[in-house]
């Protein structure tokens, strides 16, 4: 393994076209990890670079266009209109569609300051700044004579997790500095929340968690204590049994048990996740070790039990929802694009607080395997669900169609419900934002590709250095600093916890690493110094736990960060259903996946599957695996991240 | 192994005490076997007299008293009220319950003319006639001004679903004679069917099939070939998109493929598998083997690769759905009870049809299995979804609350969708009505237990015998003839396709078995002569095939045609989910279950659950497996029926 490969690096020329200082998505009060302003770290080239521009040329552009199509924006200009008896396009929560992808577009401007962004940036702030009501409520589905009546319909309604997402975009808008009419609306509206459901307002919660995390960010933002305590006012009420009672149970909305008690994630993932975060803000802004302790707990256990190889969280289709410890089906894995974006602003968070590289695996196994799989190659088409095993090749959605979540094996342009597109876009526009921090001591590298860093720490000290490497493909990792930091300073370098052999060399030095640890490279560096990381590459092994029935007799390969999978488009005739794999000769890594060996079942020809079937096979031979994330680029296919392994006979 | 138990025998009386002749739900124009009248065969004792007393005693009670006092009977007497505004009890199709309840009423007023019981059923019927309009529609949810009209969304209104459940209680009331004014209301309301649907009405079908398999029934009992042609209607529609596209697809409710091109069943189970018994009755009664086959061969299908070990179908919770083909998660199974139901009522018309015991071998799982998984011991609470692997002890439902589907781990009283408990009820009224059949050579006894048989063959040669046993505990059965047959007749007695052991003892012959088959014993039988029966009840590990990837690596234990399953009840710790199973040590079979030896693994810590886990183990000795149809009759529990096998070292 050498430690660059430039020529496989990918050509892509620096995003970043502004130096205008402007800050990030999560700045807590308190934190061991201070993040970067986002001016001060720039993705440069290689797998993010490349996906970053993607989603700025493309699925900002894609998610617009869809919306305005289908009526959705529309939304805004016929509540603004004042006429009767309009009818609202799209189910109620689709205003938070907008909401996201105005929060995008903003990271993106922060960055670019692209004119044609900027433009169309304002008009849309523009009209959802008309559709406003006096009260500074604003909301396209409710309140209206012919609507249902605001807060009518806490449990399923969604209003609040809108105006969190109005909130966040809010909070985007005033980071980046774009003097964007956003920041008054959002004020507005949380000073109404304030009056609604504030300490003299109706004691009550929203079905879908969201304003929570919202809401102490905006008052982070705005340095308005009323917000956090709102948001703290919100988190408080959960578990108490104020949303009534559904078939699914109250665990759906986390109604079942006050945050500060609960053991573990639980009910619908995406209402789990954004509530514990929002639930970890509060606690960091009011000093709750208790609460935060809480939330450390859940992620915890659910990371232990509850989590798929992918990062990928949600057992369940029927309810979006967790299903009990292990339960984790890979052919029914919900594992919604939108649970791991939420998963990873918790980890993110938690990271944050306690410095723990363990959150920034996850981050990084989330990412790679759950929020990556989800947009096409094209950035046009998109999953919701991200299973593990595709059965049968489904049925290609219609590319100028609204779809459902979850029918096809194919990605689709747009959904009924279709809060995965915008919320890609809004985490690729800032995601760079989790891959490194400071301290007063240094600089924190949590995730590896190409990026510059340009801080200073809190005494003044300057850090700029390069990151070069053509990760996740390969794992030679080199770290060029471009100034001298007149002091003794800490790197810390993130080992990741599949990473045993791993290594480092520094000027003067070869530090011991461990996997699942930070690295400390400790020096006065000079421009030009430069630090490398040798992360291995080859693929892996990995086997369940035994309490995971469903993939129980069966392994995954992992290379590097990237989980792997066999599609049936690399089969010589094309079904994974009935392949077992011999896990008796070493995966080969190739320059992307791996090569294993297989071997087909006997075709099933038994009238009733039960009892002593056989188990003869015949070799297949070598088949190539792909990175999971990327399956399905190649048209329908069947897939499977879990390969049966053959039975070893004698 | 004994050919008796008298001992052990259950202590039932005959529930019969009527002797007027009266026939059953099935009747095909033409068969290859030919169903006894239902007054030719009864039960006299054992597992099922007992089960069908509880039905008579306390199912049938329980059903009439929930929907009384929920307001589902009474929404007949508010539509025969004609007063403006009325609120709707319950659901879009809660007539059916009715419906089915009327039906389970009168196969059991047909034995039993039960004053009590017939008064009840008359003034039931008289509400329900009262609610009938003019031309003939009689439904509670659609049709008044203040409600959705007629057929305005014949996807999820379950208008002719609801019809179907009328007309087969008509079939009930006409077969056993019981002068019922349900057959009037019936044949005006299929009368109007004909108008609406017929050759000169609307060309569409109901979301939920079922009006089809009563059509003919319906048509067959008044000789009215009208009902059957306009069943014929139904099914040739189906499959051509007819039904507005929907979230889960077109297969959900078959509206896919013709019946008469798909090669498997899909989509929703109760529904496929409805519309496949009324296509069958179509083809038997149209003469179309084309399109008998096509039912036979999805039958075939489903059965080799979309059935659960306990004969149950379904494999989402999500749409109630079959699974793709070996997508059989235990722990997500549905396997819906009425699923079951509609399984055997498919299953019996293709053994009428094709004579072939692998019918009456899935009949005979699925019966004790799946169905009777279903009513708690005391006849007052009902599994609607039937899983086979319990994670977590759930929730005790309330007794006296409705309850969703599928929360709870115990039974529930009633449901919101309450299918299932009637379904029971009317099956167990009828229950019997599959355990034999004739021809012109003589009797085939498909179900083993305690009736006596008394019928006459074409010829009127006369068939008179007694069939004891305490099966399904105990597999010796004695069959005693009580009249001289005259002449050589043929008794047929089904070899399960798991007793391969089997052994069949005559006068003067010892016949060979095989499994899986008919054992034809041929003879000129006198009074008092005994045939005997002997099935092997040795408990006997199951395979499952390697393409189940959920259960890979697990095996179930079978007892004669009982699955057993694992009961926390019975651990000295309680939980199932971290037991292994020994498989070096055969099952103990006890009197009714077994004992396998089990050990424990070590408890769960690691915090991420993929790697190179460790499988230690600590030996808990041998503990108790139960039928699964008893399960959480003790209280909460968790229960699973496929059993890791712990891995052998070296």
């Amino acid at each position: 393994m050498t430690t660059t490969h430039p020529a496989r690096s990918t050509p892509v020329t620096t995003i970043h076209t502004s130096t205008a200082p402007f800050s990030g998505p999560v700045r807590p009060g308190r934190s061991t990890l201070t993040p970067l302003d986002s001016s001060e770290i720039r993705l440069t080239g290689g797998y993010w670079a490349e996906k970053q521009r993607l989603n700025a040329d493309v699925v900002l552009r894609h998610c617009e266009d869809w919306m305005e199509r289908i009526g959705w924006t529309g939304n805004f200009d016929r509540a603004a209109s004042h006429q009767a008896g309009w009818v609202h396009a799209g189910i109620e929560f689709v205003d938070s569609e907008v909401y996201k992808l105005l929060e995008g577009m903003a990271w993106e401007l922060g960055r670019s300051h692209d004119a044609d962004l900027s433009s169309r940036y304002d008009q849309l702030v523009y009209r959802v700044a008309s559709a406003q009501d006096d009260d500074g409520y604003l909301h396209t589905s409710f309140g209206r004579p012919w609507q249902p009546a605001r807060y009518s319909n806490l449990e399923w309604g969604h209003e609040l997790y809108s105006f969190g997402h109005l909130l966040q975009a809010a909070v985007a808008a005033e980071r980046t500095g774009i003097e964007s009419a956003l920041v008054d609306v959002a004020r507005r509206l949380a000073d109404h929340l304030w009056v609604e459901f504030g300490p003299d307002g109706r004691v009550a919660v929203c079905g879908h968690p969201e304003i929570e995390v919202a809401l102490v960010e905006f008052g982070r933002a705005l340095d308005e204590p009323r917000y956090v305590e709102l948001a703290r006012l919100f988190v408080e009420r959960r578990g108490r049994g104020l949303l009534a009672p559904i078939e699914y149970g109250q665990e759906y909305f986390q109604d079942d048990v006050p945050v500060r008690e609960a053991e573990v994630l639980r009910g619908h993932a995406v209402r789990a996740l954004y509530l514990a975060a929002g639930a970890l803000d509060v606690a960091v802004e009011t000093g709750d070790d208790e609460l935060a302790d809480a939330v450390r707990r859940q992620w915890e256990a659910t990371v232990a039990r509850r989590t798929y190889v992918t990062g990928g969280m949600g057992s369940h289709h029927q309810d979006e929802a967790y299903g009990a410890d292990f339960e984790l089906p890979p052919d029914r894995a919900y594992s919604e694009t939108c649970a791991g974006i939420a998963s990873n602003m918790l980890s993110w968070r938690l990271l944050l607080q306690d410095g723990d590289p363990r959150y920034a695996d996850l981050i990084e196994r989330t990412l790679f395997n759950n929020v990556m799989a989800s947009p096409r190659e094209d950035g046009r088409a998109f999953f919701y669900t991200n299973t593990l095993h595709q059965r049968t090749d489904g049925v290609a959605p219609d590319e100028d169609e609204l779809n459902a979540r979850a029918l096809s094996s194919l990605r689709a342009p747009w959904f009924e419900v279709s809060c995965c597109p915008t919320n890609v876009a809004r985490t690729l526009a800032s995601v760079e934002s989790t891959f490194a921090t400071k301290t007063p001591a240094g600089l924190q590298v949590h995730q590896y590709g190409e990026f510059d860093v340009d801080t200073t720490l809190s005494d003044g000290t300057p850090i700029a250095l390069s990151v070069r490497s053509d990760y996740p493909y390969d794992g030679a990792v080199r770290i060029t600093w471009r100034d001298d930091t007149r002091r003794e300073v800490d790197l810390d370098l993130r080992i990741p916890s599949w990473a045993g052999s791993a290594r480092i060399e520094a000027p003067g030095q070869t530090p011991s690493v461990r996997d699942g640890r930070s690295t400390t490279v400790r020096g006065r560096f000079a421009a030009g110094d430069v630090v490398t990381v040798d992360l291995p590459m080859q693929a892996r092994w990995s086997l369940p736990d035994p309490r995971i029935d469903a993939v129980r007799g069966q392994v995954a390969v992992q290379r590097g960060p990237l989980v792997l999978a066999l599609e049936s488009t690399d089969l010589p005739d094309g079904d994974v259903n009935d392949v077992v794999v011999d896990t008796s000769v070493e995966p080969v890594t190739t320059e992307r996946g791996a090569t294993v060996e297989v071997s087909r079942l006997a075709a099933a020809t038994a009238d009733w599957p039960y009892g002593e079937p056989g188990d003869a096979t015949g070799p297949l031979g070598a088949v190539t695996l792909v990175p999971y994330a990327t399956w399905a680029n190649r048209g329908p296919s069947t897939m499977r991240v879990w390969l049966p392994v053959a039975r070893v006979e004698g």
